[in-house]
């Protein structure tokens, strides 16, 4: 069997993938409410939050774009914490609306730095919110977010995390770290296909909606509001089938307990990492920092990532991916989130191993 | 077993409800590239259209901001000809985004009038393009769209066809009636679920997406044919699953024949039709123009549309809409289109009415 250990999309369990063969049911009809008020309210809890949740059909970069649409005006100073080409991505979606982008980018493999974070809101007061990515897929590097949303908060601006490849398999309190808004994706930890991301909106982001002056329709946060708090409803026909699967992979995060999930990924994450550098690789990222839902690892020169991953998935039935961007052939990455055990762990490693003994 | 026969989403088929349960696959990699490319070209045939089809995840609703964001600049004039609710809801996106829309607004339960249209294109030479709803999915009308695209043309406008109720169930060929844009949704006589909006775009559409000055990222056309023209991907992550659901449910299309898909839902709509009348009931879209995927009935001041229709679901398995809006209480709506045939309409109507009976 194929082990698709991409970040995304992620491999469904069993119960999800049997959920994906439900027939569809009415989206206006008291079925569906009871579904999406279940899956919102454990979706809830997965953020840890108490704020509105709210679930949108499209891709995580999707939910980016609604974040940026419904809290800005063009011409608002934004500033754009970026640690890979996810939060290049970002910052330039805020662009693409004509807000005004102020870039405090890290290296490569590194983190953002809090201290450098603190002098930028000091350099540039009129920013009101920061974009900060918390799990950056593109290098496998996780930010200290507690450490940075406290200096954001500190600083009086609106705290807006990119929690698309984090959020359900590291923790992420939204509201101990006074995150404002907070979005993620359906097809990472949370065990189910692509197609919806989904965010939480704080009382200080709904002031910021009122204020914006951007055009939007699709992504309007304040319909969908409306929508679920007077119906249980999605304004628009939202992705049944992923809501139907949803509902029981968030029953699945919750027996196991969120903890437990937390130190599942730690575990697997470690046992990659530790894998890999027996193999005599090196990592990519800022050991302190590395991720527990992505690892990127390093390819020497005389190693062609690209064949290894080939093998590995011709010859071993293991998926995995290269690097993005200007880390094309300089590092893989492995997805170790949502579904995933030691044993699969295990697995990937081996493949990975005798890959390696062939090249 | 439970019949949904709401205008969407509609019941899938056996064959894609397994696909439902396929592991999810890399959506950087040669399998999903060959699914995609043989879906794109399966629903190039279905749209019997040459241009460009783009695959974007998202509601049908996505679908048409999409096409307004992509197509226009601010301040640029627009003809929208609504029949209905969902006509109104598309003009209302292309003012959320500051476009200026000339409002053509039949009776509901009419089609568009094409002096009327010849008429409105005449007095207003600063319109830039046409909207126009293929199928209204609020009144159970479809409009002449030949002849009303034949006007649209003539006046040398861009024609850009909201067809999320129509395309796959009626007969629309995109290139033979020059629709520049036409927008549908998988939820509908596709067979598969909700998430996924379809676009065609053709080169007179191109040349207005390269003059736009609408700010946009997530729904960027050209960023979506880039991707598909130069990897058989999707920008974003799509929605793989039901990309994998399409893949079956377009080759159920092909099988069965395009013009036999139509013909039975020619079929079905006829006795749908028909079977309303012999109970006495009345139908509410102007039988010229009735629609062959949804019959809107009227409910006579003595009947309960909403109690009828809980009947209908709790005692008797079938799941029918009601009237939208300013219909809500005056009508009910039965869908049938996708995966319909002869008996299931029987059954819709025994149920139907049973129903009356009892009430």
């Amino acid at each position: 069997m194929t082990q698709l250990r991409v970040p995304g999309p992620t491999p469904c369990p069993p119960e999800v993938l049997k959920a994906g063969s439900l027939q569809m049911i009415n989206h206006r009809g008291s079925e569906f409410h009871e579904v999406i008020t279940q899956v919102t309210e454990d979706m809830k809890k997965v953020f840890q939050t108490k704020n509105d949740m709210l679930l949108l059909t499209g891709s995580g970069t999707g939910g980016l774009e609604a974040a940026i649409v419904n809290l800005f005006s063009p011409g608002d100073k934004v500033l754009s914490v970026s640690i890979g080409v996810f939060g290049d991505r970002w910052a330039n979606i805020a662009k693409a609306f004509g807000v005004d982008v102020v870039s405090l980018k890290a290296e490569m493999g590194k983190a953002a730095d809090p201290d450098t974070l603190k002098k930028a809101l000091k350099d540039n007061p009129a920013v009101k919110a920061v974009l900060i990515t918390h799990n950056e897929t593109s290098t496998g590097v996780t930010n200290d977010l507690k450490t940075l949303a406290k200096i954001v908060k500190d600083a009086g601006k609106l705290l807006v995390v990119d929690a698309i490849s984090s959020m359900s398999s590291v923790p992420l309190p939204a509201d101990e770290w006074n995150c404002d808004v907070v979005i993620s994706g359906s097809q990472k930890g949370w065990m189910v296909p692509p197609g919806m991301a989904f965010a939480s909106v704080s009382a200080d982001a709904w002031k910021a909606r009122a204020a914006s002056k951007m055009p939007n329709f699709y992504w309007d946060f304040s319909r969908a509001k409306k929508s679920y708090d007077e119906k249980k409803e999605n304004p628009w026909t939202p992705a049944v089938g992923i809501i139907l699967q949803l509902s029981v992979s968030l029953k699945m995060i919750h027996k196991e307990g969120l903890q437990n999930v937390f130190d599942r990924h730690a575990r697997c994450a470690q046992a990659v990492r530790e894998g890999a550098k027996k193999m005599g690789l090196t990592l990519f990222a800022d050991p302190k920092y590395a991720s527990n839902t992505v690892t990127a690892i390093n390819t020497p020169p005389e190693l062609d990532g690209k064949k290894l991953r080939t093998i590995m998935r011709d010859e071993y039935g293991v998926v995995i991916s290269g690097g993005q961007q200007t880390l094309d052939g300089k590092i893989i990455r492995v997805g170790h989130l949502g579904w995933i055990n030691d044993k699969d762990v295990k697995e990937i490693l081996t493949a990975m191993e005798k890959a390696l003994q062939k090249l």
